[in-house]
């Protein structure tokens, strides 16, 4: 059980990203703005709001240049760029993302499947980029997909794992992120996991990225919180998912996991009601339901009349 | 987190009570014994498998008798039912239940709303039950609903809870389940009630009733198996819900808590290939999706053919 709830936990908001990308909707342009300058009044310290893919490949994100020109930057929010190459990180500085997210997969098979290369060849890449961000002030994270599990190779070995968390320090990329790409987390494993890791990367500097497949992804938040993890991923609504595994959740809900944290007394700083306001607007939006349960539910304290 | 994984956790099934009573569609009494049939075979050791409700309140499951008549029974499968008053112990014991679950509401208030009388009302009721099962071989549980919250109430005095508890083993009921009716329980606050409730009452006697309904359920889990608890209800499918709050989940859903079970490291006994493959046959039997993830994702080890 957690006996630390005087540190803050850090919700890093990717619905613009990971919780769009995978939207057969087209979201207007306007839309995804306000969206995020509507998130930047929230609490967030940081949103991962765009990427800068091709747009063949992501096509929902293809105007990332356009959104992060039109949104209104909060002072002391981090707005976070996913970038998947060299071209990616000109695009993402140009339109002055203060944070590169690279992603590469723990699993080779992943890898190709995901970014068409092998796992070395990301890893060139990225030498790449960060000789190019050298001398600017934007900062770099390393995600690295399918952590916990692979969807077409199963477990992943701990210690590859660990070995990519060094290549990414030794490449000076500072920022970690460790992703349950497809949900396959579970609470014990990332206890182990989460305590090797924090004795090379500092918490300040590690993010967890659990989705919600399974169900397990509040119960993985709580187990890396007592672990010594920190900062989290979360997207409004549970939005995102995964190609895979139709029907199923996507990223964990962000403000099912701001009332967890409300509930239990740990301090996110993030402004619950308008999160709420924020997701109920998403069908309308999208065109469907969420998978978040929160804003179906409501809070605790929001009581129901007795019945006469 | 969770040192101990020794130990067996117990899950009584309870979607044939708790999950169909709430639903719209008349599910067909074959059907009921179907359902039931096959849980039997799926390793449960408690099968809550309906109540003797005044059909009036509960038409869903009127049939209470042709259902608890039809079932083959299968050694070492306890079969509860649920009743609210004297007339139902009667019917339920001519129907050769193998367990009476008394319920009554922390909260006055819901206690009133849901069985129409003062808890003072309820405990007075539980006498009578408790002088007419005397002498048999029937067991007695005694659920307390809201114990983690009401709906109208709000927050519920945890000493009121176990002052219940108190009450409920003065009569001679000997199990007791603490249910959080609507959803409304955290980890910590779990944590905290379940030991000191577990100083009054044996692990073989405390069962755990959680909902999913703001998305903490196997949180809650986690967290009261870590205190001591280790006898869960739970729902095949995620069944059942409140109807406060439309489109929030209901129970904590039997074969997401026995895959969590499972890849933790935590015995069950429960076949989950099969709860899978009954589980997926709800939307047909029942005319909507249910809200269980694992049903639509598969399991970890389901592995996806590796793209070409």
């Amino acid at each position: 059980m957690i006996t630390d709830f005087s540190e803050t936990l850090i919700v890093q908001e990717v619905s613009p990203r990971d919780g769009l990308q995978i939207e057969p909707t087209w979201v207007e342009t306007v839309d995804k703005i306000a969206l995020i300058d509507q998130l930047s009044l929230a609490g967030f310290s940081r949103i991962e709001a765009g990427s800068f893919v091709s747009p063949k490949a992501i096509p929902a994100l293809r105007d990332g240049e356009w959104v992060f020109k039109g949104i209104t930057r909060q002072p002391g929010v981090i707005y976070v760029a996913l970038i998947p190459n060299l071209k990616g990180a000109q695009r993402a500085l140009e339109s002055s993302a203060d944070e590169l997210n690279l992603v590469m997969s723990a699993s080779q098979t992943h890898n190709l499947a995901n970014m068409r290369m092998r796992c070395e060849d990301s890893l060139a890449a990225f030498g790449e980029i960060v000789h190019y961000v050298g001398g600017t002030q934007v900062r770099l994270n390393g995600s690295i997909a399918t952590t916990f599990g692979c969807p077409f190779e199963g477990k992943i070995d701990e210690d590859r794992v660990l070995q990519i968390v060094e290549a990414y320090q030794e490449l000076g990329i500072q920022g970690i992120t460790l992703a349950d790409t497809t949900g396959m987390a579970n609470p014990r494993q990332v206890d182990r996991l989460v305590r090797r890791v924090l004795q090379r990367v500092s918490p300040a500097d590690l993010t967890l990225h659990f989705h919600n497949t399974r169900g397990l992804g509040l119960c993985n938040v709580l187990a890396a919180y007592e672990a010594g993890a920190r900062r989290f991923d979360a997207a409004l609504g549970g939005l995102g998912g995964c190609p895979f595994a139709p029907g199923a959740s996507g990223n964990i809900c962000t403000e099912d996991l701001v009332n967890l944290c409300d509930e239990i007394g740990i301090h996110t700083g993030i402004d619950l009601p308008l999160l709420l306001k924020l997701s109920r607007g998403l069908p309308a939006l999208l065109g469907h339901e969420v998978p978040g349960q929160l804003a179906k539910a409501g809070r605790n304290c929001d009581l129901h009349p007795t019945p006469s």
